[in-house]
């Protein structure tokens, strides 16, 4: 095909994406909520895998997933499901979800309902477990996974739900902003986030708490206690962000990048499906008493803040990072800035001070990643092969996929 | 007098400082709790003057707080109490108290009464009067300003004071040190540090609101609607901390720093009273519709901030500032590195990620800004000649004060 005006094609994505304004407006079971979730599915990260190429901790999260709905007694009931296709396996971005880590979705788990104002979009990503090590996102599941992810549902998600109905919904963009300018890049630091969103949520709180009593209390403490709740807001808004830009015709800009225990895949705006890669090396930061050795892939779809311009993409706004996940803060402002060189543009709400106000890199552009070859940077949480999260790091995306994606779209458009 | 360990006597100035562990235990009024406040006097900021040498907005803020206190009818009548003597003026200072501008406290203004964990040594400050640009802080005093002043005493303070009790007093200096990594410098932004402190109160404001209903919705709304809240207690935790640092013999460490309508002095640890010089140039940057020859004194000693290491010593941490007073990051991170070259050490809790988690500069010797010719620099508000705050800016202090302080320094100790 010819005639094709990629630049304009292009600008034409990256105005969808940046105009998107995500509202999160209610809380509630996926099975409720979320497209195609009213049955036996858990759903995963990552491009879809047939259920038996599912390895190490993302086949242990799907197991864990059919035991936390009660639909098998044991691991070996489980399998035998999974393997009879009578529990099926579905891929979070094909149901409007995001995941994080291994990204288990079961359909009593709540999750966030995420609107853009304007087109009334949605994106759904579920809830943070806690700051244990040991989550069920993280590969594990046991009986104190269990009993946390039943107090994020009967307990965290119910009291959110009435607060964020109490007070008429949460439009995330204003809090995203001002998080930026207060240390956090809103993928492996939400603490301004955090606190920002349970300050909105405090005129309900107060009002709900004669009914809902310790509830709110407890509630509160979850939302503020470590570095993490905002992120899966921050995920449901680059989702809905990203999923607004995606499928403009002969448009290069990326629109997802995504972790399976397999690959690592991107999902460009202009093309069909998913382009899969290797995974590529990570810069990791590992927690006291664990070794390089113990480190596993087992999916993660947070990179969907990088593809907006968030995350590894505003990391000079994160300085703590460096305590984090490794590097210096000079080296973080570093790499920050020469990802100008990859993208369509200049973000024109979510800015860095530090860079004097300038718009965070926006819309990666795979011909410019492949003529450049500077490869798109994620912060990333690490998870261990024993289950758990053992640290954090900076991983590359691999460059076979923007080459892949380079001749796929040649193929569609011509060269 | 020989024989003095100078090197050894600022060493333990340093550790004392540095070892204050400011707690808010308490909101009351001036006359309950500060020394010498059941009577009528106004306290205003800045070395003692006599009232008659009481010029422009920092006169009108004394005036303002007679006519608060319904001391007097009329502007007049006020000034014949002032000038007969039937109303005093004192000096914040003199009374463990520290003044914001103008400074102006009056009996039966609530003070946060802060208190030195080991040592029971407190230290207070009295409370922002909120956003509005006109304030008695800021020389205006108006129909507006003091209804402002009356929400502040009649339903800010009683509700903080009341929950402030229930949850048992609010240890500063951790959300001192959070806030430090989420954009604050602790004097001219505290943005961060007044969300956590809410944070902190949340659970106090949940058991109360059945209570005190729409005054606790009031107080968090107060709390974080602007940059400001926190200030007062990072002030009251400064002077305890400093003042803690004060009167060890021998030692040529800054203990205090602060403006009159008239002149800038500084209290030095080894040494008596105030060493009084000239003010110094600002750089500012103004609001809109403002010009510099507007630009007045009328007093301020939030520097004692910069005293103990925050403020403009901690200026890496908060890169928002350069939209707020001017100047770029780059400037800001370069000019708060020089300060290590003036100062006995890097505090030990207070530190700035961007500069790899580097302790910020802290104690201010005397000797090393003289020799240096490097001098303490500070983030200010700006006030207008015709009242009210029309700027924020970064001030130098003048070297005149460092030079007549090593002359009395010689006096007492030798050369």
């Amino acid at each position: 095909m010819t005639g094709i005006d990629r630049a304009a094609a292009n600008a034409e994505a990256f105005r969808r994406m940046t105009a998107a304004e995500p509202v999160l407006v209610d809380i509630l079971p996926a099975r409720d909520v979320v497209p195609g979730m009213d049955r036996r599915i858990v759903l995963t990260s990552g491009a879809p895998l047939p259920w038996e190429d599912y390895e190490g901790g993302q086949r242990e999260g799907l197991i864990g997933g059919a035991l936390y709905e009660g639909w098998a007694g044991t691991r070996e009931e489980a399998i035998a499901l999974f393997d009879s296709g009578g529990i099926a396996v579905g891929a979070c971005q094909d149901h409007a979800c995001v995941g994080s880590l291994a990204g288990i979705y079961t359909p009593s788990m709540p999750v966030f309902v995420v609107e853009d104002r304007a087109t009334g979009r949605r994106a759904y990503c579920n809830m943070y477990e806690g700051k244990s090590r040991k989550r069920l996102n993280y590969g594990t599941y046991d009986e104190t996974v269990h009993r946390q992810l039943k107090m994020v549902e009967t307990i965290l998600a119910p009291t959110l739900a009435e607060t964020v109905r109490d007070i008429g919904g949460v439009p995330l963009k204003p809090l995203m902003i001002r998080a930026l300018n207060m240390g956090d890049e809103l993928h492996s630091r939400n603490t301004a986030a955090s606190l920002m969103f349970a300050r909105e949520l405090t005129p309900g709180f107060l009002r709900l708490f004669s009914k809902l009593g310790s509830h709110v209390e407890k509630t509160v403490e979850l939302l503020t206690e470590d570095h993490y709740f905002f992120l899966r807001l921050s995920m449901a808004a680059a989702k809905v962000s990203a999923d607004l830009a995606h499928g403009v015709e002969g448009a290069s800009i990326v629109t997802a990048m995504a972790f399976s225990c397999r690959e690592f895949s991107i999902r460009v705006s202009g093309l069909d499906g998913w382009i899969r890669g290797p995974h590529a090396s990570v810069e990791a930061k590992l927690f006291d008493g664990h070794d390089a050795s113990e480190i596993t892939w087992m999916g993660g779809e947070s990179p969907i803040t990088e593809t907006i311009g968030l995350g590894g993409f505003a990391q000079g706004g994160a300085p703590t990072l460096q305590a984090y996940q490794g590097g210096s803060y000079a080296a973080m402002m570093a790499r920050n800035e020469t990802l100008y060189d990859i993208v369509e543009g200049e973000n024109p709400d979510y800015k860095i001070a530090a860079f004097g106000y300038r718009g965070t890199p926006t819309g990666i552009d795979l011909f410019k990643v492949l003529k450049t070859g500077i490869l798109p940077v994620m912060d990333i949480g690490i998870a261990g092969k024993g289950g758990g999260q053992i640290g954090a790091g900076v991983v590359s995306a691999p460059m076979d996929c923007f080459r892949q994606a380079a001749e796929l779209y040649a193929a569609r458009y011509g060269d």
